[in-house]
């Protein structure tokens, strides 16, 4: 019987970036191939990575298809894919997609993702889907000005989010989104909060596996930090986890999950984004776990058990390295930082920085958030890319 | 400034096997490019991770060179290249290597090896450079039946080891190895061992990292399990960490060594083998120490400072998981062992089987050896590859 863990065995990413070469890297540690399918036309991270190289439009079924069938199992690292190409992609390799076309389905559109969590018991902040102007004075004067507007399909990283403050310029944030070309398009509250949260679940058919609840820290709408685990009440803590594991099985999924909270002033969790693939806020885990989020990804899609997500040491910090010059990618006053005892750096392998792009990142582990933190941000200070 | 961390920075390996595969990873990890050069016709594990793939002979210089050309720096995994032919490729292409030709040099035959490292006052075990009937005759009656007659060049795991019981058995073996086709034969002495131990040293111009001392147990003369930290006396371990680092030194390395000793009935160690590049005695440390000997093999060639080799927990151990059969690698029954906690597998993408073959392993870290080499011999028994 052909294994998962058979070495003919080819794992195909769709999606080419830093999420599928971390997860690679697990991939080959279990000695099987990967393939990757990428959707721009730049050299892409992971395609230095296999000689299996393809690059298509995500919306080009045929050439999806042709992709799939060069692979036993595909899985992907971004959610910029419509579920019914997938769906379609899957019947017509015969090569099946983990996380499930079915389970992305519930959560590729923001609008969709919000009422299947509620549906479930589970608490988002306040939504509306909007397609009118008294839509859009209606839940202004429910909620409060200002509001969010998000495009339902393809943010990240704050990108297709609009902050309106009142009429004017929710009618325009409305157009700029694609409302009149009849996207749909979301109005989200204001939640004031004290912290943002977030928890990784690895589950399929031999279990789930949660990973310690950690915070983000962001600044201008990018994710900067992590700590690990989040300095709020460990009450709240194991919510943010049960919360988790309940919307991973609202959605079905099996792969690896990453879900991103609100702690509000009043101490209510409420779920803000969710990604069915590895997430930024857990690439701590690669070290500061017995099983990172990438390797639980893997072990996750090809149906294998899964491993504890137990961390190694009692705390853990994650400083993203943002591009710092728009050049070809060098890193330069990295020595402090690797010369620091336990500190983990990770290139990414994008051949061009840009400012503010994500580069790299690199974990600092010790005994208390409190101490690392403060460390991790000096040594991160002279880093140029 | 082009660092050593430039995304266009490509390290070549001379060789592609699984040594080559694991420290690959961690080039990636560091976000530069992989370019492998494999002396073997079929398909090779670091084949499979890269789009630079190259093939031709070791002795191949004019082949060697276009390789070292594509590369900014090369490093090898094997022994089995002459330093002369790399020296040449050096001094044509421009593209530096570490270990460099001169180090290697220094062990590439184990005669000139035993002589250098005694030389520096490192007890290694008894042994002479045969070259008539005489010799063998006078190196038997000297050190006693049965020694080893071994070819000072290209052996490993016992392949080009004979042990020799009479004079004609000698001869016969003398013959064997080519003896009487001009290469020289080594006698070496047998010693009565309580443990065969092992040490990793990385070392470069940022300064000098050595690992801890592990057991290596053998069986059929093929490494089949470490255990770390060796069960022997703590002042046994030190005597043996700096006798690694004094031969690193003696040999000017730069680069991952790794230095195998007989611990003798009578307390004392001799220097056995040496190889200049990771070592199957040091896989544990992926897991078990804070940064693995792959991990500093990359940034001791790259000139990087190196990471801590000190252990995350205080005991590892690591079984080889050996071809069970003839034919595509597959690996089957290893369920018990992924669901074990900590316990981490590893495999090397070959994709032919052969029983006996190394084709991969797995560790296991918890709070001493004895309590877990039982538990891990027993997870390795239901694997089938």
């Amino acid at each position: 019987m052909k294994t998962p863990l058979h070495s003919s065995f080819v794992l195909g990413y769709l999606g080419a970036g830093q999420l599928a070469r971390m997860s690679a890297v697990q991939a080959f540690r279990f000695g099987i191939q990967v393939a990757v399918c990428s959707n721009r036309k730049e050299q892409e991270p992971v395609g230095l990575m296999t000689p299996h190289s393809f690059q298509c439009s995500f919306e080009d079924l045929d050439q999806l298809v042709q992709f799939a069938r060069k692979c036993d199992l595909i899985t992907l690292e971004n959610e910029f894919l419509d579920s019914e190409i997938l769906r379609q992609m899957v019947e017509r390799s015969g090569t099946p997609l983990y996380p499930s076309a079915k389970s992305f389905a519930k959560i590729e559109n923001k609008w969709i993702e919000k009422r299947s969590f509620e549906e479930a018991g589970i608490p988002v902040t306040p939504y509306a889907l909007v397609r009118s102007e008294s839509d859009l004075t209606g839940f202004g004067d429910k909620h409060s000005w200002p509001f969010l507007l998000k495009s339902s399909k393809g943010g990240y990283d704050g990108y297709g989010n609009i902050v309106v403050r009142n009429l004017a310029e929710a009618k325009k944030a409305y157009q700029k989104l694609g409302g009149e070309k009849g996207r749909d398009i979301l109005a989200e509250a204001f939640v004031n909060f004290t912290h943002e949260l977030a928890v990784q679940v690895a589950r399929n058919e031999t279990g789930t596996v949660v990973y310690p609840c950690c915070e983000t820290i962001q600044e201008d709408q990018i994710c900067v930090a992590v700590q690990a685990p989040a300095p709020v009440d460990p009450v709240i803590r194991k919510k943010a986890q049960e919360l988790a594991v309940a919307a991973t099985e609202t959605i079905d999924g099996k792969g690896l999950f990453a879900f991103e909270f609100f702690l509000t002033n009043d101490g209510r969790l409420l779920l803000n984004e969710s990604a069915p693939r590895p997430h930024n806020s857990g690439h701590y885990t690669i070290e500061a776990c017995i099983t990172s989020q990438f390797e639980n990804h893997v072990r996750a899609v090809l149906g294998l058990p899964l491993g504890s997500s137990k961390m190694r040491k009692p705390a853990a910090v994650m400083i993203n390295l943002l591009g710092t010059h728009n050049r070809p990618a060098n890193v330069e006053g990295a020595t402090a930082m690797m010369q620091q005892k336990d500190s983990h750096l990770h290139i990414y392998g994008k051949l061009e920085s840009r400012v503010g792009r994500k580069m790299g990142h690199y974990t600092l582990l010790g005994e208390s958030v409190d101490e690392l933190y403060p460390k991790a941000k000096k040594l991160a200070q002279p880093i140029q890319i």
